[in-house]
């Protein structure tokens, strides 16, 4: 299989300033189209650090794509170590990039100086493919069987995110030349209750019994649950048939703990529910504190079908805008299945929807009314029934508001789900 | 100076599903401390790629971070690699990491089962730090002069983001132990409302006159604004007093867009005047769908001054229980300072709180009302006054509600600010 390494080059990314989001982004593009990346590796604007770090990788993989270290306030490190590992003997002027630089510099009403003329100055010994979003363009140097040991070709791409992600069709299109790439299918299951180790026990004879070529990967994710992902590398023919078989199995073991067989979120999820059945929907949140909220609001088009949440954070708030009867609060305590269902009853009233979600717990990092900590009773309401249920967690305050809330549109999830079938 | 790699090990970040967060955390702590970091790697789950990029790392560097590739799924390869380097001759079972697994998991309802025992088991020559939050323990392998030409230690950190941030206030003071670290000191002001490049030309004088041993870090965040660290390393005497001096001179020229001089969000700084003046604050939220709330109640004890949320998402919510005038949305639309006003005024009334702020606006994908994509109107309110203010982004969707969502409560900040210093 066709391997590559990424090398994500800036100072900035070292001292943890900024997160670098360029080596998934070229991994994803680079996965999908049949290259495997091994490995990614990030070192400061310093010649000799890059030089060594490419070097590296140009002996170990096909392919390595650099990205930063361009640009005047960089001194463009990377072209002088792509200068020198090229052997060139001088530079050349890529007169259709100077032709994008002019204008997107003259667009932004800035005049073309030197500093900015250079960008179009390649190395002798490489191809050049154009950026038409920015002024750094892609450099590509090849190297031929005896400078690494195999052939390996190594590409510069601009450090800014969106010109990198802009070049990326190109530099597949270059490497598709280039090597024969082997096919690569993907199929992603979304879970959500059942912790990783429990899941991995619930399914281990399923995970021992798949055929060898499908690797099995689990991805857990605090709102999302855990994704199983199954990937076949290599020409199989039958790979969407396998997927699909095991997938069913996966239905028979799991059932409803699976909400999606495609990579999406809770919130999504909820959303096609509600839109393919017309149905409404609100929430009513204490400890949850509007996460929950923003969570549905997160998906675009959710004013479609998501009408308003109350935010209850005080008694008087559950009290005079939920409508929870004190006698509620006074006998049983916010923290409790009662509050919850009254909350949920309460938010729909309000707003005239057909379903409603509500929260009451204790995040931390303490506890009230000598509740537990980690404790989240959630409710559920339609016109008709209510229902409460109640999760435990042993996280911190903001990891259990998380799972809080996710628990919460996983419950409203499988009731809507009862609710819509009944019918 | 004493320098370190990271190295992050996870197929799923070398596929680019998820993005490597740990290793900009692990940065910014070891920055903090006084170490270097000098390059970070991501391998995948394979034992011959982990051991090779951590051997080539302690040959270069003091110290090397390890995190994932730990745990029952991923067959614990990290730990079979520890294993070797460290040439122990067989494992040993930490009894006080294991009383933390029967903890977590009982508190989960969960059986301890042999995969889950077998975390707490680690190679004989190396030293156990516990992790309070997880099952896998910290592993720390210390290298003598021979091994790898240098004095050396390998921290081996579990993979789960909050586990590993919440291990590495031990694992610095096991750093600092072994290693004589060059004194660092501090000083960071957080900024609100001035882009990072327009803050750049605003503070270039004060920037160029800063002494040669204080260096200046940008460091941006969405929902924070900039935050601007000033750091000296090696033993300055009175580097306090010129953080002091500086951030005076600083004031002068950024005034009341500073919001805190240490390490603060939005939200805590909001708390600490509230609770200080007793005067509580509601939120009533469209375009940011209970954001607002969510990051006012993510600072614990938010319940003493915060009432709760309104999220108006459909209008008929905002009339119905805000008590927006339908003439208001008619003639001016929902997304407009009337409306935004209205909501403010609404929520405020409606939960009896001192103060309260409303968002409505366009996140996109699409705009509605034929109002400009990413236009927010934000309105405050007290018992004395009703203003709203305009903001104007140009990002995705996910972006655009976390910028609304922090002018928001930057303008609450201000409003407050103005309201309380007038009594």
């Amino acid at each position: 299989m066709t391997t590559a390494g990424i090398c994500t080059i800036g100072d900035e990314i070292l001292i943890g300033q900024i997160l670098d989001t360029n080596s998934a982004m070229i991994s994803r593009e680079l996965g999908y189209a049949g290259v495997r990346v091994r490995e990614m590796v990030s070192v400061g604007d310093d010649k000799g650090e890059i030089s060594r770090a490419v070097e590296d990788m140009l002996h170990r993989e096909n392919i390595v794509i650099v990205t930063g270290g361009l640009g005047p306030t960089k001194d463009d490190v990377t072209k002088s170590v792509i200068y020198e590992l090229s052997e060139s003997s001088g530079y050349v002027t890529d007169e259709r990039q100077l032709e994008i630089i002019h204008r997107i510099l003259s667009s932004r009403g800035l005049d073309v100086m030197d500093i900015n003329r250079r960008q179009a100055s390649v190395p002798d010994r490489c191809d050049v493919i154009l950026n038409k979003l920015g002024t750094a363009p892609v450099m590509a140097a090849r190297f031929a069987e005896g400078g690494f040991g195999h052939n390996a070709v190594l590409y510069s791409l601009p450090g800014v995110p969106y010109e990198a992600a802009g070049v990326m069709k190109d530099v597949i299109a270059d490497i598709q030349e280039r090597f024969s790439l082997s096919e690569i299918h993907h199929k992603t299951i979304m879970t959500y209750g059942i912790a990783e180790s429990a899941l991995a026990e619930k399914i281990s004879a399923w995970e021992d019994a798949l055929p060898a070529y499908v690797r099995l990967a689990y991805l857990p994710d605090p709102l999302k649950g855990v994704a199983l992902r199954m990937s076949v590398y290599g020409g199989a023919d039958d790979a969407e048939a396998v997927f699909s078989q095991e997938t069913s199995r996966l239905r028979a073991i799991l059932g409803d703990a699976i909400y999606a067989e495609e990579e999406k979120t809770l919130q999504e999820v909820i959303g096609d529910i509600l839109r393919k059945t017309g149905k409404t929907v609100s929430t009513a949140e204490s400890c949850t504190g509007g996460l929950v909220a923003s969570l549905l609001t997160s998906v675009p088009g959710a004013s479609d079908y998501f009408a308003g949440s109350v935010v209850s954070y005080s008694c008087s708030v559950k009290e005079n805008v939920l409508g929870v009867s004190p006698d509620i609060i006074h006998r049983y305590g916010a923290v409790s299945p009662e509050c919850a269902g009254a909350m949920a009853e309460g938010v729909r009233r309000l707003t005239g929807t057909d379903f409603a979600v509500a929260t009451t717990g204790n995040a931390g990092p303490s506890a009230s009314e000598d509740k537990e900590l980690g404790l989240v009773w959630v409710g559920v309401s339609s016109a008709n029934a209510v229902r409460t249920f109640d999760f435990h967690y042993r996280n911190d305050r903001k990891r259990n508001i998380e799972r809080f809330a996710a628990s919460a549109l996983d419950t409203l999830r499988k009731f809507i789900l009862a609710e819509t079938a009944n019918k």
